[in-house]
């Protein structure tokens, strides 16, 4: 069991070229004991932007609060709290934040253990 | 690729003897392309509460708005907004609404098909 405030959990810049003002929390991970899936805390600060990637495993997404715009393959969507968003694995992807406040979502992600045992 | 408003989906009233004012809304599942876990909110009305039960898989939740109080096997913890839980496989775990407004969090499970393969 682990049960813990965001506030409390270590944050992490994310770092790179292609990224400006976003932090990331690890709330619950393998090794808390989570043997599936971990569950983080995104914020991007206003103008800030997540890395355009892509990867081979999906994100579920819930966004918290804020207003972003998510750039997903050739198409653009905006965000806002109480969306849910499903990007599938291997599709070009980048958050930004479009809005006066902090844009703050929830992105689960497959531990790397299970990639191909679906 | 799936975006929607927790809105925009339909709400299930959770049914049964030990469960009142608890509202499900699958957000996103393996019929939207997910490959490994499923994404709900529930929406737990004032003096509401969730079945107390236990089950062979975990949860991982994020509590979005209101008070709240979890029962996992013979603790009590409260639980406000921002908070992460890990429910372990097999406890026993029941959520309260112990607030004056609705008591909203995520809920995250893998799929069936993928218990016993970590």
């Amino acid at each position: 069991m682990k049960h813990i405030h965001f506030l409390n959990v270590e944050p992490h810049l994310v770092e790179g070229q292609d990224v400006k003002g976003v932090t990331m929390r690890v709330g619950i991970t393998d090794s808390d004991g989570a043997p599936h899936f971990a569950m983080r805390l995104f914020q991007v600060q206003p103008n800030g932007y997540t890395p355009l990637h892509r990867h081979p495993w999906e994100h579920e997404v819930f966004v918290i609060s804020g207003s972003g715009q998510l750039n997903y393959n050739d198409e653009e969507h905006s965000l806002q709290k109480g969306d849910f968003v499903l990007i599938e694995a291997d599709a070009l992807h980048q958050f930004k934040n479009i809005g006066p406040d902090e844009f703050q979502f929830i992105c689960v992600i497959p531990h790397q253990s299970l990639l191909g045992k679906h």
